[in-house]
């Protein structure tokens, strides 16, 4: 196949990394880049030598070579970009948190859908190796019955009241940046709505939640989740079966996975990426898009849509009125 | 100093542990051994070269040259046993948890108080080298305030309905096994009564608890614990603050302790023990005993009340009646 050409909408950090990745990517190749400034439009194609620099979005929107926009601005920006970039005719790859709301997110899958035009969110996670095997595992009856799902994010982050993660104008806060992806671990491997939500959350000055302890219900399981700002967790994942656990460090960005039973890990993943990781979702969105597929099997937008139900669920808990606890006498 | 003389009432498995640990340690040594059986305290006597022999535990008790008596009888005579060693004289060590019953826990520690006799329950984990480095490291503000603590300790165990681990009449569950380490480890770490605890519990068809969930919230942290009979999980103990976290393997039997700076473990803490384990609780205690101690200043008798009414909440825990998750439009 032909590869796909993609045209990037906002050069921020994670810009770079997607950007960089390119080179190993075998199905897409990065053909534009847009900014509102067409000085870091400039800046950006040079450094990764992409063929157009646009200092609007609209610019890209309207270059009928692209085929595929990658939206990586701030979340607040998801919505608007992704829907123009649609209407626009062009299939989107927009970075998680796909929005910031579930109402954003139906009125997102509407527009795909009557456009219809390829939407998906860049859960990167979903399309790791790592990951991958792991789902496996579990598909292979190898862990047995889910019991226990276990997954931590936090990093230290300093505190700017007007750097986008602590604003509250800009979605900022822990679950949106690292919570989402435990959010989305949880879904990934157990599949269901949670029964019950309990939530213990701590707000930065800005009044952004900076420390999120999550614990999630299911009907057979639970999921007992952590996000911070303020320090750094023990970032691994961990899906507990009746007869073994599996186990994924760094789990967000995971690079290998552990298949235990009991103490002894029988077996060890460990990918041969080349990138930061990106370039399996390029690949994998990349011939979606070369084959016109309309979603990703691997993050389909219901799955989008469960994890803003689930993000929205946990930034909205209010705990019930409770009495004092008893004394035990 | 002269070794203080121990009994031991109980001979099942973990007095075999015990026992076995004798030979490490320095200021105790095992004298005597009581089962309701002669027979069965023949055996346990010949295999660890112990003098006496009892048939009864009142021989026990009323031998004037035991000084410590080591109660490892089943959870629900824990409280009769100990009562009658204390009353009889002697210091007493229980094996954990002390009793099965916060009201059984302040009547033990009256009567210890009244006989003027030494009593401490065999919260083992806190004697352990790698524990109190643990503690060190926290003491010394390596870590920073303590944001999060998060315990787990689980293993499958086989159900069979009439023994001791499964049967309601024998204090049998997760928690009073397992669970209770976890418990234990919070409160050693953070030293306050949660605020509120939400519990996720399963029941095996004997109507015991074989799978726990525990959130935790503190004014200005939370504790995360679980513990099964259902599932191995990841038994590790991790206590993280502002500016670095503690990792401690296996934690109720702690060998080893890491201390992180984000991803890089900076210290690491390794013991030389011998033995279980068990020949730091025994010197312990023993040096308390000749030393004419009235309690454990590693395992206090207000830490076991604690502990004792922490596992008494979640075990009586009843979700507050909530409404329906709801939907997000």
């Amino acid at each position: 196949m032909n590869k796909v050409k993609w045209g990037i909408v906002g050069p921020g950090i994670i810009a770079h990394e997607f950007a960089h990745d390119f080179a190993f990517a075998r199905y897409g190749e990065l053909y534009a880049v847009a900014s509102r400034s067409q000085e870091r439009a400039n800046q950006f194609a040079q450094k990764y030598d992409i063929p157009k620099a646009y200092g609007s979005y609209q610019e890209l929107y309207n270059d009928p070579e692209v085929e595929a926009i990658y939206v990586a601005t701030p979340h607040t920006f998801h919505f608007e970009n992704s829907r123009d970039a649609l209407q626009a005719g062009k299939a989107v790859l927009c970075e998680k948190p796909l929005v910031v709301h579930p109402k954003e997110c139906r009125k997102l899958i509407e527009i795909a859908t009557q456009t219809g035009n390829y939407l998906v969110e860049g859960m990167w996670t979903y399309f790791l190796p790592a990951i991958k095997r792991a789902q496996q595992w579990v598909a292979e009856d190898r862990i047995g019955k889910i019991l226990h799902i276990k997954a931590d994010f936090g990093y230290p982050i300093p505190f700017k009241p007007e750097g986008r993660m602590y604003n509250p104008d800009l979605a900022g806060g822990a679950m949106h940046d690292l919570g989402v992806y435990t959010i989305a671990a949880a879904w990934l491997f157990y599949q269901q709505d949670p029964l019950q939500m309990t939530i213990v959350s701590r707000n930065a000055s800005t009044g952004v939640e900076d420390d999120v302890t999550m614990l999630f219900e299911y009907e057979n399981a639970a999921a007992s989740l952590c996000t911070s700002f303020r320090c750094k967790l023990h970032n691994y994942l961990y899906i507990i079966g009746e007869r073994g656990y599996i186990e994924v460090p760094d789990f967000w960005r995971a690079r290998e996975s552990f298949l235990y039973e009991m103490e002894t890990p029988v077996e060890h993943y460990i990918d041969d990426r080349k990138g930061f990781g990106f370039e399996h979702e390029i690949d994998a969105v990349s011939r979606d898009i070369a084959t016109d597929q309309l979603e990703s099997s691997v993050v389909p937008l219901a799955t989008s849509l469960k994890v803003q139900e689930h993000l929205h669920r946990v930034l909205s808990y209010k705990r019930q009125p409770t009495t004092p606890l008893q004394q035990t006498n």
